[in-house]
């Protein structure tokens, strides 16, 4: 299958959302009939979405409002929440800075050392709202700190960075062992990112419920540019789908294979699900909710590494409420509000009926859509409402 | 056949009408040996041409205005003068509403409910322009007003969707059965839209006498970005014409296979056919005639869902008269006028004499046209006149 | 080899000038060992060299220039210098009109009848500046005119249309019978445009010295966007030179094959010969020479079609000399001056040593040159000069 | 593997920087674990970097802060520092050049004749800061000055042009046998350029210690545009990896890949590794730097050729350090500062150890990056942050 880069290396064909497309079935479905809920261990959600640990998308506070819209939300526990006393002061500062001034001033206040007790706390907010409580640690720091999440009574531990393998090597240090934590360890673990087939099935041998499936997953993804590194999202969601299976043969344990990254509107979020994803994970669609914490403005938390950041504050403009950007109603028409809504209408167009089913969907290989064009397009009256 | 998106999905890849185009024959043919004229059913047009259920592009008197030039227009009996006694002074207000505010006012004109008065008062106006009659209704009510056009003496039923299927599945409603209901209903029917191979072969074995093709089929379209759906046309096309044979091997009945959308040129319309159409379906480039109901804007009929509304109402200035836009002459040279004249000096260039022979055109895979690129070039003086 | 559209149609891929790169080969050679003359009929260029019969590129006066520097002028017999006593006044008036009255003014213009005596002036204008003469009839017309290129004593009558096949069909009148006629025509033919194996070969058999390969051959041509012919231009002559290939084997007649359109720099002319041609008719490069009859103008001979143009005036502003153009000096950068000297350092380093050596050189596939990204990236200070 | 350009031509796909992607492996690293150190003949440096031969990058002063800094910069002997005893007042002229008058000017000053003196000090002045002395000649002029580079006792000398082969072919001069030069010289030869598999295999047995790999390496390139020659760099690289397979099969003996050019940030040189080379050879990075003698502005070898220039002065504005932009730290996140650490931290993030290891990774082919395209995006809060 490998296509030939040159006489001494080989690669795949690899495909982004914006590589493919849906293709109905011989079937049409009520929309009202079309289950789009997600189970994952001994939780249920009526949505199959977790919101990113990222300190611009998830506070204790939206997390609360996030999880009674049907959803998990993951507070990073290495964020602004677990290093300042009053985070929402630091996330007002942010929202105020000068653009040309940010990358510095935000360098400086994720030096802040991060303190138990504010982990704590904002684990115990999150409960106190009444919803499934998730957080993520860094897999440098996870073990520091793993007494604190299972003292706070979290539900599910999210173990993310950008990249995460079962075999980290150091020298320096001595590495994680994913497989040994996870066994010893108390709550069900979510682990990730990964990008193909290989990484993923060694993920899910560690024992976790769920990886998070994403590394450089947009064309325009800082991690391409930066590093060079990167897996259209198509690709990493069926390749984890691939080992999903396979595990699946090999253990009778099905782990949950989360897209993560890369979906900017209901269509993406319905073609993760046609690659093979049980559910998705996003951040910066809810960035542009009214409610979110970054106060319209969005980052990743590779954004101020001191020495090579990769990514920058940007404007996220509020869009509407949490609860139209996943749920509706909505009089937007780009895709980017009710999200779910368009998977549900996605699902019942093609004649899927639930979240599992909708994997099979064939998919097409179809030109990439543009947004540039589109709106080239539009100015001069020629796009098609079918 | 099929490209390995990741080691758990396959695809097949697609192609739309930018990504091909026609190969001259080893003959040429004198453009008035060309034969482009369309049957179907007991119905003779001059032109392979419907015009698009849409309220901007059919009114009763646009339909006799297209009928007389040799297409069929196909009223949208959904629509707006099946819901309003003044459909025209609706239309005007359509027209001067401010861009900020078209959506939400929109949303609300098309609250209104229709009325069996009033659909049999358009049906009996394009009857008495003396064309023949075609009007659309969706599967959702085709039952409930399906007397209502059996009574004003329609000659062509058209029942339409975004997605239509053979097969729709509904706990809380008894489905459509489309092959009982044709089956018993005393009219002609032409259903869709369909987009690939199974669902076009089902839909022809409901007895329809046509299927329309065209789901998303633009790489812009807001089915693509808003639900993740779409069938790059070319590829919708061959495979409902694939479909069509094995019909007709099954039956000895003949389908007509009908393009429906993502055509904005001449030369769109010609790739439509060599691509196996018999005819095509076109809705934006009629909505810049003068003589079109949209009054110079245009919007699609799934643009005003009140939850999640796929597409906008844009301006769509005129060009010219119908006439023009369908048989010339004109002074324009982007393939957006005279649009049967081109596809008549296509076959004559090309050396096929009918529309049935040119569906065995030569195509070829070739890069896309983008318009930006274009006008850049032109800018540069290095526009090829071949 | 072919893909497939559908289930009901195939294609194959196509390749432009823009998707192709030349490779090095293991020698390089001193650029004045490269020889780049050209040979066809009993006449010998200095370069392998036609300039398009195209008013706003050939006028009597510039055929001479351009025979003078080593290539082969076409004049259009049909063209205004054989409508008009005066043609240089026409040619004025049409470099003054303002853009919006332009198509409008020019469609006149070419209203006015050709005159025989006018043909025969221009040839005899042409043949007295000592130059090989060649000159340009349409099908449609060259029975009629033949007699005259003969008494004017032209050396090379080319025969031209936008898609010229040996067996044209008409019910109307009687067609032309190229094989007959030019078995019985005392002149050399070179006949044209053609885009493809077969008709390429037909046109072989018909008795011509020469074919123009060329219908629609750029992305961006109006051919493609207005009645979808087209194919890009590498494969296009690819295919003319298998068919050059099968007709020597078969006749042991070598039929040169002339690249038409869709060059613009000296790396297009490099790519054209590489793929197979012998020689390249260009015409809008030269319609920037300051010798240009366009005046700064350039337009191509179907522009004006009185019912369906495909084509405009557009501003071609003059670059230098038709010498600096065609071998040089220039300080341009962009590949759009000194074209042949280009070639001639092409073939230096990449090893050839003739143009029919030359045809053999490699070629990969490669993403394509794109403008517009050239000059962002410019800006940026990234770009590479190897 | 070879693709049908037509009938008469086949080529095989290539494949440049943007065009791929690096897949993480199922490992991890410690990025102080990472060895990104180079080792050449006798020497070896920090990083696997040299700076290209270019007056715009290297100076004898830039020269000695790059190897301290852990590179190996290469002046370029027939350049103004050989040219002008003072070469900093005449790019000090340059870099004030209104931008219409610069190709003319820059062409005059080009003309100065080279004098062995200036040569000979330059080298000395490397050699005194301390750093490993290297110096390129063009083929045309290496046995004249030959005895010069070795009385100035230089460490490395660089054979370079556009495309260098082991067989130059004239019947003018008595060309040079590079394989012949190289066995009697006393000092260790790089030669280059190259860009596919016979090339570069034929230079391997000439003796040289390592090839320079890129020949119009980008899509934008101007040597691809002026004369349609170029190899994309990821290809033209892994067919030089398979040559050095070949040749050491062959000889024992292991010849160095160097990438040569189309590299612009962090990710660029990761993914050159990837594909097999042993080091990067970058010039536009490096004119960004303060010290960069070009002060603000750079342009290619071939830009002022005087028939036919191919390139341009542009505009390369400072962006920090030289040791900013190779090892940073910065602030900057578009991949164009701290390339080193970059490639560090893409090999740790793969789980690679070494430069030859991480020629190993798993690569796919993913759509391009477009510049344009994602400032697009980050204007519309789009981009993803993994």
């Amino acid at each position: 299958m490998d296509s030939v880069i040159g006489i001494g290396k080989s690669a795949r064909q690899a495909y982004g959302f914006d590589d493919i497309a849906i293709v109905p079935s011989r079937r049409t479905r009520d929309p009202d009939d079309v289950d789009i809920s997600w189970e994952i261990d001994a939780y249920r959600f009526d949505l199959p979405l977790m919101a990113s640990a990222m300190d611009a998308v998830v506070s204790p506070a939206s997390a609360v409002t996030i999880g009674k819209l049907g959803g998990l939300a993951v507070l990073n526990l290495e964020g602004l929440h677990s290093r300042y006393e009053d985070a929402d002061a630091v996330l007002q500062e942010i929202s105020e800075l000068p653009t040309a001034a940010a990358t510095a001033r935000m360098q400086e206040l994720y030096q802040q050392p991060v303190k138990e007790d504010l982990m704590a706390r904002a684990i115990s907010e999150i409960k106190a709202g009444g919803v499934t409580a998730a957080a993520s640690l860094t897999p440098q720091k996870v073990r520091e700190y793993a007494h604190i999440v299972v003292e706070a009574d979290l539900d599910i531990l999210v173990i993310q960075g950008t990249v995460v393998s079962a075999e980290h090597m150091s020298t320096q240090t001595e590495p994680l062992n994913l497989k040994e934590f996870i066994a010893t360890f108390d709550l069900p673990v979510i682990v990730g990112g990964c990008a193909s087939y290989q990484p993923a099935l060694h993920l899910m041998r560690t024992g976790a419920i769920g990886i998070l499936v994403g590394v450089g997953p947009g064309a325009a993804c800082t991690s391409r540019q930066v590093l060079g590194i990167g897996v259209p999202q198509a690709t990493a969601i069926a390749d984890a789908a691939g080992a999903r299976m396979r595990h699946l043969d090999e253990t009778g344990r099905y782990v949950q294979v989360i897209a993560d990254g890369g979906m900017r509107t209901g269509g993406d979020i319905a073609k993760a699900i046609a690659c093979g994803a049980d559910a998705v994970m996003i951040g910066s669609p809810l960035a542009r909710a009214v409610e979110a914490p970054g106060r319209g403005f969005h980052w990743g938390m590779a954004t101020f590494h001191s020495g090579l950041p990769r990514g920058v504050r940007i404007a996220a403009p509020p869009l509407g409420t949490a609860q139209q950007i996943l749920t509706g109603p909505t009089s937007l028409n780009d895709g980017t509000m009710n999200l779910f809504g368009a998977l549900r209408t996605s699902m019942a167009t093609t004649g899927y009926e639930s979240v599992k089913d909708f994997q099979k969907a064939e998919v097409v290989i179809a030109p990439s859509i543009k947004t540039e064009g589109k709106f080239a397009q539009q100015h001069q009256g020629i796009v098609d409402y079918t």
